[in-house]
């Protein structure tokens, strides 16, 4: 049975051939002598049209099973046609198949909730299940299916190997604080309603309830990754250069069209790499990834483009044909505080920049993507390679117009003293790190990295103003349907 | 800084071009007036050797310098390495590098773990941060690179589209039950010590101590998916043909070189496919997977050949070219009946296949991969498709010798009323597969998955026994380090 696909045929010779398509129907029109139906499978954004001339068919002997056919047939409905390819007169379509027969597999009654008219986005995330067949969610996800493997051709041309970060981890290393806590304890068993208030009023030696973790499953308190850097500096400092490309999770309370709770992470590691060569990867990448989207992803791209964000194609093309701007911290600072009074929260050296900061130097000053790099090390990771100045640590983000942050990163400290001294200011302990002190401790490089939120990322290219849009089934505070 | 790979520069005419070289030392050898340097860089299971005559630098006016580094290099330390690419006169080598300068960028002390001596698996999990600097686990780490990169594009060329299945989930859908819980209940505050023995006393009313899953960070209880296969459904009956590649968890209390906790799935999912299509697909992935290996690996290939599993290539060569036998369960059962006093278990008509029938059929009878196919429906998921004969159901598992199954698959019922009608018969909820029922209520067609470990493929390729030692960080009950 397997099908060919709708893609392929709609760049076909309208030779005449036959050809039998399965697919879902997203519209029909019947009128006294013709009939056309749309059909989507799904392989690419068009549908096909299917058209039948009834008076042409007046001494078909299958007329009345057609007929038949035609009445079981509504938006939804899945169907196997076959006919001639032909040429199309209609404009907007190469090709149409001139039908033959027809057979409905599957019906779609009249309260198929995804009848042909507009819907909400809030909408068709209540049926995550079926918005998929939606134009909108299946250009989504053709663009993020085809966004990962630019991710995965760019790094494995370029002699990366791809590494799978552990997601559950005892460890809590970037001290992120905001994690899942994964067990296997019977919290039915453990626990009790209201002793949370009953609590308050105890003795502190009573309330010191602790979970006896030999029970659990890993023998320890054991949570979700939230970045899979620290790991894959162990394999960079092996293989040389790596990525991850895998789940990552925050269990932030933050019910935003730009948060998920679980959400994908490309993070790169390269060994023999300075803070120079990590910005000379990242642009690359970014534009590398543009211009995939640009190439092989034109027809949903050109949707987005006229229904999501008027010149998104235009912006795209211009990003991927720009030399990204290079400022230090420093200067960009400057250049804010002399913009000021245009800005909610006012920049000053030592502050972490905001969206607004960021996209007025994308946006405005540059009017192309920028990288800022020298942050103060108050505002950035512990693991970032330190200055001479004593003040910034060797810290990156890239800016792109529309959207601010893409991309972070840094060359990493590779001096076990000065690391080491680091993470005691902070109030760490070092012997907490000892595996990520022996990478500073045997033969250690010079390495550098950064991370991209995949999601981000779609956001940026297909324009979707929400988050949830650009993945199946979006997890976020009190929302884990499906 | 970034450095050209080594692999690169292995293939490279030996023209007598300058190049240099960054990796970590992985042995020297210090005659009279010979030094040699084994320098490698992870791109490749080789090392690059460097040649050092200290009679033609008799008048080097760096010479000081170079024997000042040649001092601090150990097994282990970093160094870069600068000099002319000639032909080597050793075997096993086309080139080597006449050294001319050389810098360690890292000592390694005589502490460091992985000296030149054999180390057991066992010792190399306890230092999973340097073990990828191994041979053994190198080698691993990049087939398991190229065998990730070998699954996206099988499926990117055939006109799939990547799915992420979300990872937290608050459906049971599988019921497969022993699943990890995911929580930001605070445990230290809702559980005690003890209380589980002392419940044990307590009445039947106290011991209800329901948790309030309403302060739960979903709002209710979610655990780690078992299987993306239920929500790969969805998107493939909206897109055509998809595939998940993603980690999976299993809260089994199997300490066995055959589980993991946490493992990366592979699960196509294609509408329009029926049962022989998707056995089909299956042999023909498993042939592209073992070929690429042959041609993309060849030198970590041979490795495992040579030093792990005697034959690996030519059986790997063997098996890329078979035609797969398929044969029903039935008959493969009677198979196994005639030879049943080979095996522990013994084999009868509605028995689950123990690896010892499988290794048999594929390794005794049929002497290549075996199809077996329409298994009894008791011992398979209710989702699979009914056979008219009212006892088995469409699903099949790929057995390849020296491992078993490989390979588990169906295809899925597409009609409402007879998948409605095996979940009540199983004792589930209907209503609790709403979404997963609405695929058959709207538009339902033909549609076929199967699923892979990704680590299982691993060992069978690499001939690794312990599945420990094909992902970077293994967890394992008890074991969650790093």
């Amino acid at each position: 049975m397997k099908p060919t696909l709708i893609k392929d045929i709609l760049v076909s010779q309208p030779d005449g051939r036959d050809v039998t398509v399965y697919g879902w129907v997203r519209t029909k029109r019947d009128s006294k002598n013709l009939v056309f139906i749309q059909v989507n499978d799904g392989s690419c954004f068009a549908s096909i049209q299917l058209t039948f001339d009834r008076d042409e068919n007046a001494k078909n002997p299958d007329l009345e099973n057609i007929e038949n056919q035609f009445k079981k047939i509504l938006t939804g409905a899945s169907v196997k046609a076959s006919g001639k390819l032909i040429e199309s007169p209609a404009s907007g379509q190469a090709v149409e198949i001139k039908l033959e027969s027809v057979e409905v597999l599957g019906e779609a009654g009249s309260d198929y909730p995804l009848q042909k008219k507009g819907h909400t986005v809030e909408f068709l995330r209540e049926i995550a299940h079926l918005r998929p067949r939606t134009n909108l969610i299946g250009a989504a996800a053709r663009m993020r299916s085809q966004m990962a493997y630019a991710v995965h051709t760019f790094f494995q041309e370029r002699g990366f190997q791809y590494f799978n970060a552990p997601l559950i981890t005892a460890s809590d290393c970037e001290g992120a604080g905001e994690m899942f806590q994964v067990t296997t304890l019977d919290l039915e068993r453990i626990a009790k309603i209201g002793i949370e208030a009953g609590s308050k009023g105890m003795d502190p030696a009573k309330a010191a309830n602790l979970v006896d973790y030999s029970k659990d499953f890993f023998g320890k308190k054991a949570s979700l990754t939230v970045s899979g850097q620290l790991e894959a500096e162990t394999y960079a400092t092996a293989l040389g250069r790596v990525y991850t490309f895998g789940p990552t999770f925050r269990a932030e309370n933050s019910n935003t069209p730009r948060h998920l709770s679980e959400f994908w992470m490309i993070e790169p590691e390269m060994a023999f790499f300075e803070l120079e060569d990590d910005m000379d990867i990242a642009e690359e990448f970014v534009k590398y990834l543009l211009n995939w989207a640009l190439t092989k992803c034109r027809s949903d791209l050109e949707f987005f483009d006229s229904r999501i964000q008027k010149g998104l194609i235009e912006t795209l093309t211009h990003v991927a044909h720009s030399d990204f701007a290079r400022v230090p911290y420093t200067e960009a600072v400057k250049q804010l505080e002399a913009n000021n009074d245009k800005f909610e929260f006012k920049a000053f050296w030592g502050c972490d920049l905001q969206t607004e900061h960021e996209r007025f130097l994308t946006e405005q000053i540059y009017k192309k993507p920028v990288m800022v790099y020298d942050y103060p090390k108050e505002i950035k990771a512990f693991y970032m390679k330190q200055n001479p100045d004593g003040k910034t640590v060797r810290a990156v983000d890239v800016l792109v117009p529309g959207i601010g942050e893409l991309i972070g990163g840094s060359e990493r400290e590779s001096d076990y003293d000065k690391l080491s001294k680091r993470i005691t200011e902070l109030g760490m302990k070092v012997e907490d790190y000892w595996w990520y002190m022996d990478l500073r401790k045997y033969g250690t490089v010079p390495h550098s990295g950064f991370g991209l939120g995949f999601e981000r990322l779609l956001r940026y290219v297909t324009g979707i103003e929400n988050i949830r849009d650009v993945i199946p089934f979006p997890r976020a505070p009190k929302q884990c349907e499906f």
